[in-house]
């Protein structure tokens, strides 16, 4: 069982999924999230805490996050980056390889189209966990995403069974 | 006593600095380093375990670090930001508030002058801590810096003892 996750300190989407062999099964989805109103290291001790527990109920083997690259302020990437940091932190401390793979592998792997909508991805990921509605939120369901790309690219490197 | 962290994954500097009223003193600093032929989740959990028996040993009341502001690359902002993460969770895990300063603070504190140089800081750091030497490496001295800045700014406030 892979557990895809879409980091942030406001709201962290986690997304659980196995496969069978044949077809890939969302297990649990959905997302944590902190106010603002907390200050930025007891945001972060909840995330942290929230997701060692999720690690806890379901033992995922492999852990997959989007790799970030930045347009945008550094301070939004010092604040992703933070809650980044204690995501990989939580997958070591289970003993959890985590797996990277570019916003583009995600696109590519569930939509068949590097270049693929944010729109089109989601329902391509509700088609392949034949869930009946895209996933909410949008953190939810990009975390599936990022799940569902580990484990077709582990299939065809043979890290995970048939 | 105050902790001061220079946040960085491949080399995190901490130090940590007392007040008896009316001089600084130095605890202890160093630097915790990781290496590069680690998984960056590896890293983060070494960082943070190491981290955590510091302050589990020292038993510090605040926590101290630089705010970031990058004109570098988003990656590089991403991994100082994941290093930052575990170290706010470490301090949020021990019960310790964190205290944020901008760089031209923790030189008009250390050095009485913003836009101090880095060595005319880390000579100003060694001399208000009455050390012999400017401390080593420069990750232990901008981590000490930082700790001096927030001795001080409490003391302004009134929120350590004389």
């Amino acid at each position: 069982m892979t557990l895809g996750i879409d980091p942030g300190t406001a709201i962290m989407g986690y997304g659980l999924v196995a496969s069978d062999g044949r077809s890939l099964h969302a297990i649990d989805y959905g997302a944590v999230t902190t106010s603002s109103d907390l200050p930025p290291e007891e945001r972060l001790r909840r995330l942290h805490e929230r997701l060692c527990e999720i690690i806890a109920v379901h033992r995922p083997d492999a852990m997959a996050v989007e790799e970030l690259f930045f347009s945008a302020n550094a301070r939004t990437a010092i604040a992703v980056g933070q809650a980044r940091g204690v995501v990989l932190l939580a997958a070591a401390q289970a003993g959890i390889r985590v797996h990277e793979y570019t916003p583009l592998q995600v696109k590519d792997a569930v939509a068949g189209y590097g270049r693929a909508g944010k729109e089109q991805v989601q329902l391509m990921t509700a088609t392949l966990l034949a869930l009946r509605a895209v996933p909410r939120p949008d953190d939810a369901a990009d975390a599936l995403a990022v799940a569902i790309c580990h484990v077709h690219s582990a299939r065809l490197v043979g890290l995970v069974g048939p």
